[in-house]
């Protein structure tokens, strides 16, 4: 059973601001919860039909609810078993970490699709941490969260001022941005300690952040005439050969 | 202005047993018309609203159409100036062109935006020929279209038995293709004229396509837990690695 205020309530959180307020967000299907569960995330709630396997968790609030019921609260065109509140998990990234390892920062990144993406590509190549410009699309917007195909249990997404942490860095760290002119990554010994900034869809890396780079590169391309690589692409060949 | 049955055409060809029907498809957007005029591609018609640029185009039939009447022939939600009918090409690829290059070879791929983003990542990479196995989305279908970015006007889509095309290639012929136990591409000595198959978004390659497979190549994850990289970003980065 699942009370007009319940549904009411797991709707609102399709919304920021209500995200914001509540300090939680959903999770929908099985797998998605699964990794979850075998996470540090806090779940608070769960609304599952009776196919779920109860067994799965404890100390839990779950509420067995009906295949129609589930559809009314999910996001999805067809919903899967479960849906879960989850809390939001409140994380810190030391600059110290950051100076230790590999870190990606996103400059206004808008669309959900590509956030969801590029935290599924972290996941395989062992990026731990991004840092995403305060305007970037939400982590925890229903679209970013199910395309990250549960990866977002295995990376931490924080929301910074990306100028004011490269500033914090210092001048000797390196700060890798892509640029239509940069060198080539193909021939550029890539260093793994380092910030890799990659820009808005549309817009590339804002101004502000561009100045701050210390090391421009580029992915080449063959052909004449196609224009760009989608974002999500360009960081997955970016992480890639940083890994190499 | 644009008749009723204009309209009911428009829109028919947004299904695939239609434009094999009329033997054309659709594509909206100043952009990748532009794109489209500069290519070989025979435009049959245009719905243009009065702010597109006819001087663009000659010898072609021009509806001259309000925005509202674009919006209903439009699969778009801000539909973006003009919408035109495009004769579908008829193109044959030889054996001996394969032989002579790179050519990608898609194995059921399902989804028309990762279809898209394939053919504009081939268009960056310098890829022409793209192979698909003829149960694939169809490369004519709006959502495809649009993904490419205008790149369907420089990349060839071929749908054919890729099972047929390999065993015609011969035994000393490379077909690489990535498995999960496959070798490091990183560390693999890849050749320049080669076939690469990528498989289904759910199940991978075919196992009757698998067992033609000489080259079984991997892009290893750093992580463990993360599960899989999304066909078109494994794509990217594989044709990144053959471009090396």
């Amino acid at each position: 059973m699942i009370t007009k205020n319940q549904i009411k309530f797991v709707r609102a959180l399709q919304l920021k601001k209500n995200r914001d307020t509540h300090n939680c967000f959903v999770v929908e299907g099985e797998k998605m919860l699964e990794e979850i569960l075998q996470s540090d995330f806090n779940v608070i709630e769960i609304f599952a039909t009776k196919t779920w396997d109860f067994s799965k968790v404890k100390a839990i609030e779950v509420h067995k609810v009906s295949e129609k019921e589930l559809g009314r609260i999910s996001a999805l065109k067809t919903p899967n078993k479960v849906i879960a509140i989850i809390e939001k998990p409140r994380r810190c990234l030391q600059i110290s970490t950051i100076k230790n390892g590999f870190t990606l920062a996103l400059d206004d990144i808008k669309n959900p699709g590509n956030l969801g993406t590029i935290i599924r590509n972290c996941d395989w190549f062992g990026v731990k941490n991004i840092i995403c410009s305060k305007n970037s699309v939400d982590v925890y917007n229903p679209k970013v969260i199910q395309a990250t195909m549960g990866s977002i249990s295995r990376v931490n997404v924080y929301y910074n001022d990306i100028e004011n942490v490269i500033e914090k860095l210092g001048n000797e760290f390196p700060i890798y941005g892509t640029f239509m002119d940069g060198e080539n990554i193909s021939a550029f010994n890539l260093e793994k300690n380092a910030l890799l900034v990659m820009g808005n869809e549309s817009f590339g890396i804002s101004e502000k952040v561009s100045r701050l780079i210390n090391k421009k590169i580029a992915i080449k391309r063959k052909q004449i005439g196609a224009e760009s690589l989608n974002v999500a692409i360009a960081t997955s060949i970016l992480l890639y050969e940083f890994n190499r």
